[in-house]
């Protein structure tokens, strides 16, 4: 049954948005879709997904990305509150090489707590003299 | 010289906001800042802030979280491309137990590139039978 008037048909996001295939849903409003990750990280990590089929941070309108974070926003508070946890990270990868595996642009919430021996990035990279002037140099030039 | 009105005098970042501490920065409107991070997990890695001083998600307002999140939409596009990134991480950790070090809310803009070594967090939780039913019913519950 594919009835959200956004889906597309190869997308499993969608068809969690519609309802064909279930999940443990946390939120629902007119523009985003929240529910519990199948495979967590901790308890209560969080996807918060935009209803209108996005595939990352590129191509999502401001108007849902704005969407997007006001569910991710309320449903941080919920969920910290709901599993007692000490912090929250709140993630989005966009593209393969960033982590992205299902290509409908999804936000994660993902709950900390003392000690859960969660990592950050590991991986470091040391600017040279001049380097980083002439980096944003190159950066600001590459705004639209 | 703590001329921004929204800085709070201990705030590093409100400082560099102001100008008062030098920063590489890459982009600036009436609402938020940007700048490369001075210790990055890859080359281009930046931060996106609010002006007006907030600690985390939960005490940023709607609409300042909307303008951070259009200006990690320019920016992720400028620093992709910069950079010649082939993928983008944005994170923001809210809390000492989830990463955040300086308690002026911000977004990281993590350029991500082919075999670039860096690791999601590793950690697993898994539901018992029942777990996620009961738990989302648990967060919905704590959604204000």
């Amino acid at each position: 049954m594919l009835q959200y008037k956004h889906m597309t048909n190869d997308c499993i996001f969608c068809k969690i948005i519609s309802g064909e295939i279930p999940s443990a849903k946390i939120y629902e409003d007119e523009h985003t879709f929240s529910f519990l990750d199948i495979s967590p990280n901790n308890i209560g990590h969080s996807l918060v997904l935009p209803k209108k089929h996005a595939e990352n941070i590129h191509d999502i309108t401001e108007e849902d990305l704005a969407h997007v974070m006001r569910t991710v926003k309320k449903m941080s508070a919920a969920i910290k509150k709901g599993v007692e946890a000490d912090g929250i990270n709140i993630i989005m990868n966009n593209g393969k090489y960033a982590g992205q595996v299902i290509f409908h642009s999804h936000t994660h919430i993902i709950p900390r707590f003392k000690k859960d021996g969660l990592q950050h990035w590991q991986g470091k990279h040391h600017y040279k003299d001049g380097e980083m002037k002439d980096l944003a140099e190159k950066i600001q030039k590459e705004i639209l």
